[in-house]
C-alpha cells in the first residue's frame, strides 16, 4: 500500500491521533461490516510521522472469504485520498506481514537550497547547504554489510539488538531537481536508522566530516557520535521482501 | 513566483480567508515595517483555490531603495513555506504586473486511473477512465488562434469581451505515470478558460465527444454546451510574458 505521510501522526495506533494503522483497521473492520471481535491490521513497518510508503505491506485475517481484487478495491472506495491499497494478494494463514519479512528498501530525497521549494515541503528534506555527492559516494560503501548499528539509533528503539545487515546503499545526484537521493536495501533498519544515516552523509559530503568517518562511527557504538537526523518528510518506505529470490534478483540488478 | 495552491482559497484577497494575496501583502508590508499606508500587492493573474504556480508574477511600489536580491531573501525569510519568490526584479515605476503582460502559460496534469494516487492528489486532476492522446493531439488545435471563448468560460466571470488568442495548445502523455500533460500559452485566459478546454479535450479524448466537434463549441458561444470544468489541483500557472521578443521565441523553439 501507498500513504502520504504527510497528515499521519506515523504507522502505529496512538489515542487520538491520525495514524496509519488507525485509518486501514477502521476501512477494514467497515468493509467486514464492524465484526464483534475487532480485525487487527498488522504492518511490516512502523514509519513515523510525515515519512511516507509506496510499497508498505500489511496483513490481515478476515472472517470470510472473498476475492482479492473485490478486497482492493473495497477498501479503496473506503479509504482517505492520502491512502491507496495497490494490489491484495490470499495468503497463507500463517503470514505475518512483520515476521515474514526477508529485507526492505528505502528511498529518500535530500534537496538542497537555500529556501525551501513549495512543492517540495513534504516530500524531501530540506537541506540549505550543498553536499558533494563524490564524497557521499566515495563513504557510502563503509555502510553496507553486517554491523552494531548503535551509532546509528534513535534513543526511542525499543530494539535490544542493533546488529542489522544493510545489503545495498547508492546515492545519486540530479542536479536539474537540486536534489540527492539515497536508496538502502537491509535486513531490517533500527528506529530512525535510515534519517541518521542519511544526515551523517550529508555532514560527509557538506564536508563536515571526513569521508572515512564511518567505520570509526561503527566501532564507536555511541549514539552521541552522530546527532543529526534527516527530516522525516524525505523518506520513503519503497519496498518490503518476504521471498529470497526476488530480493537477490533485485540487489544482483542493482550492480 | 511560485506557491503550492493546495492550502489557499485562491489569489485574490478575501475576507477571513487565506489567499496568496493576502500572504504576500503581509509579507511584503512587515519587511517594509509595516507603513502607515499599506504597500499594495498586484498580481498577474488571479489562480483559483486549488491552483499552483511557480511562474505568477507580482509587483509593488516600495517607499525606500533597496537591492533586489535583499528583497529575495527578506521575503522569502518571512513568507510560508507553501510560497516561494523565484527572483525579483526592480522595474520603471510605470510597470504593471497585470496590464503589461503580452501572454501567459498554463500546464495542466490529468492523472488517470481508477483510484486517486495519494502523492498526487493535490497536483493532478483525478480522471477514473482513460483518454486517448491521438485522439486530443487530433483535436487540440482547433483552440488555436483568436477566438470568441464564451462557450469556455466559467458563468463568475466579469470580462465584458470573451475574444483571446491562443498562441500554442498541446498535450501529451506519460504512459508510466498514467498522466496526459496540456500547455496552454495564449494572450489572457477568461475564468476557468483553462480547466474547461482541458475538461473538453479528456471528455474527446475518452471518446465522448466527437475529435472535430470544438469548431462548432466555439461558434455556439454557448456555455452549456461545454458544461465540465477539470478540476484545479491539475493547473499550474506556468510563465507569464512581458516582453514579446521572449514570447515569440518560446513559441518559434515550441514548433
Amino acid at each position: 500500500m501507498a500513504y502520504d505521510g504527510t497528515n499521519f501522526a506515523g504507522f502505529q495506533r496512538q489515542p487520538n491521533q491520525r495514524t496509519v494503522e488507525q485509518v486501514f483497521s477502521k476501512a477494514v473492520n467497515k468493509m467486514a461490516k464492524d465484526p464483534a471481535e475487532p480485525i487487527i491490521v498488522y504492518g511490516a513497518g512502523r514509519t513515523d510521522a510525515g515519512v511516507h510508503a509506496f510499497g508498505q505491506t500489511i496483513h490481515f485475517d478476515l472472517p470470510y472469504e472473498i476475492r482479492a481484487e473485490g478486497v482492493r478495491r473495497g477498501l479503496n472506495s473506503l479509504l482517505p485520498m492520502d491512502t491507496l491499497i495497490k494490489s491484495v494478494e490470499i495468503v497463507s494463514a500463517d503470514f505475518h506481514a512483520r515476521y515474514d519479512t526477508v529485507g526492505k528498501r528505502y528511498w529518500y530525497r535530500a534537496y538542497q537550497n537555500e529556501f525551501v521549494d513549495p512543492f517540495k515541503r513534504h516530500y524531501t528534506g530540506h537541506f540549505k547547504f550543498q553536499a558533494d555527492i563524490a564524497r557521499i559516494q566515495q563513504a557510502i560503501p563503509d555502510l553496507v554489510g553486517r554491523h552494531d548499528f548503535s551509532t546509528f539509533v534513535a534513543s526511542g528503539s525499543q530494539a535490544h539488538d542493533h546488529v542489522r545487515e544493510i545489503y545495498s546503499a547508492k546515492a545519486w545526484a540530479l542536479p536539474d531537481e537540486n536534489e540527492i537521493q539515497f536508496e538502502f536495501c537491509g535486513s531490517g533498519f533500527l528506529y530512525n536508522q535510515v534519517r541518521i544515516m542519511v544526515a551523517l552523509l550529508m555532514e560527509i559530503g557538506q564536508g563536515r566530516r571526513a569521508v572515512d568517518c564511518i567505520p570509526g562511527l561503527l566501532a564507536a557504538k555511541d549514539r552521541e557520535q552522530a546527532r543529526g537526523t534527516a527530516p522525516a518528510s524525505g523518506l520513503y518506505m519503497k519496498r518490503v521482501y518476504y521471498d529470497q529470490a526476488e530480493l537477490e534478483r533485485d540487489l544482483e540488478q542493482e550492480k
